[in-house]
């Protein structure tokens, strides 16, 4: 699984074909007092209901159920900071499948647990001082595990992007037809996915959301080439951390996406405060960056859609976050 | 408003009908690890993630729209410690009606403000030395508004069944056929609502939750007899805390519910807690009662759907039962 192109459309549907009935058809959501906040029309997909409180089971299933029968039976392995470690760690267990997962020490507690209890071995590193790449791929050859990547690879993208299809029928049941598009972006897996499943949909223009300091994306998009971030780790948005945008998904987001958004730590904890209180849904740090893009920024249409890609945070974080209400 | 007879099945389903594309088709959702703590199959009906975050928008717009325009236009008044008072206020708002709404002066300042927030006119009266309902219907009476009751309308019951119409599709949908239902209960408008809606289905059996020193409605169940609480007020479930069972939802609940299930305050909020770390829904505590009985007690079979009935809750009352994560 190194295959660079991105997914055709073709792989995009192929894999929703794959996830149906195996993922949720998560809702759409809003909230009228939300809107008056916002000052515009701000709708929700709330990733946070997925199984594993993710999008990133979708991707993971994708990858998993498209390996010939004898790789799932030697095992998987991914690198991941929680989310796509519980992704992948559920669907390798639904489908009988060994998995290893590789996460930073300080990944969020609750997702080092439930990765745990879904039935993966986990190994811990350190973010700043290990490479996590080679860490996995030693990992892979020595015990003849499948990698599965987070982001870059056409696979996983083709399985985020089903949440875009799933945008594209529920913005028209909502009568949706002209929006920009939000999305929670680390590597980009999630926001390439939407952007190519809303590619037939030109009114619905995919826009990354990323914390202030890891902001790579917008300023890569901006900049017309691959920029890092200047640090690893620091931000409270876990999920989304990543040194730079990925190599498959990049130029896809350059082909498609709008100018990306950028909000601080703090707009995240409000972003996550208000959806407590105006959907009732919990949303992580690096899962509310989009609804705090949609709440907090101006140059915005009168109609957004946002997802809350994650909701796996630990009782403190969620504690600072309610003390912004 | 003052039929005492139970709703008919012709009046549920002309609810449900004038509730379609108006109030949400909440998700039926589980986790493997929620599972595994309970030690059986819990399927929980969001209903937190209902329009105004709980089930009473449900009722609320089904006796709202069968008003009269006459009436509607003059408006509309109800009595609530706050959920109802939400969905009045909104459907209200929603239908060009004006409402008055009287809520205990200690109910959560998250509601009192939504209802506020949705256009309502406020009253606040004291819940342990004021009538709610003789306060409600002097003002029905001086300003010609339409009293909504809670559960005790026929329409308003008819609207909560709702839910038990959709819980019945989403069971099949899950290859559920035997299953206790077990619901929040307050005056037992969405209990005897889903019995009604479920009475088609003998495998699904509705069993009413309650919190510790307010299971009025389980004593009653016990007794063959309409018996009160002892307090009107000191439970952190505010939402279903009521003098005693209703004179319409009673007799429904008689004829088809099981044995009532009472947990304590502490078990509500753990249940508070579970949802939080696995289902990422907020969930206030009289809308965890059901959870929390589906989780902590044991006479309970393989398969369990609970109510998730409402989420509007404090954020200290929230920071609270994170504590107990």
């Amino acid at each position: 699984m190194n295959d660079l192109s991105p997914p055709t459309y073709a792989m995009i549907k192929a894999a929703a074909q794959r996830l149906n009935g195996h993922a949720r058809r998560t809702p759409l959501l809003n909230a009228p007092l939300l809107d008056r906040i916002a000052g515009r029309r701000v709708y929700v997909k709330a990733e946070c209901l997925q199984w594993t409180g993710s999008f990133k089971f979708r991707g993971a299933w994708s990858a998993l159920t498209a390996l010939p029968e004898e790789a799932r039976r030697q095992g998987v392995i991914a690198f991941s900071s929680g989310n796509h470690a519980q992704g992948v760690a559920h669907a390798a267990a639904l489908l009988g499948a060994p998995a290893v997962i590789i996460m930073p020490h300080d990944a969020p507690a609750v997702k080092i647990a439930n990765t745990r209890a879904y039935g993966a071995e986990v190994i811990t590193y350190d973010r700043l001082t290990e490479d996590r790449e080679a860490l996995g791929l030693a990992l892979s050859q020595s015990r003849g595990l499948t990698l599965i990547r987070p982001y870059d690879e056409p696979l996983v993208i083709a399985g985020q992007a089903s949440a875009g299809l799933e945008i594209a029928e529920q913005a028209e049941e909502a009568g949706i037809t002209a929006a920009d598009v939000i999305t929670c972006c680390g590597g980009g897996g999630l926001t390439a996915g939407i952007a190519l499943a809303l590619e037939p949909h030109p009114g619905l223009r995919v826009r990354p959301a990323e914390p202030a300091g890891f902001d790579d994306t917008a300023r890569s998009l901006a900049a017309g080439r691959v920029l890092r971030n200047a640090t690893a780790s620091g931000s409270i948005c876990d999920a989304i951390v990543t040194p730079e945008p990925g190599k498959i998904t990049f130029p896809i987001l350059q082909r498609l996406c709008g100018p990306g958004l950028v909000v601080s730590d703090e707009e995240a904890l409000r972003a996550m405060a208000l959806a407590f209180t105006h959907l009732r849904l919990v949303v992580e740090p690096g899962g509310a960056v989009a609804l705090a893009a949609a709440l907090f920024r101006q140059d915005l249409p009168e109609t957004v859609i946002c997802t809350a890609s994650g909701g796996n945070v630990d009782p403190e974080t969620f504690r600072k976050a309610l003390g912004l209400t």
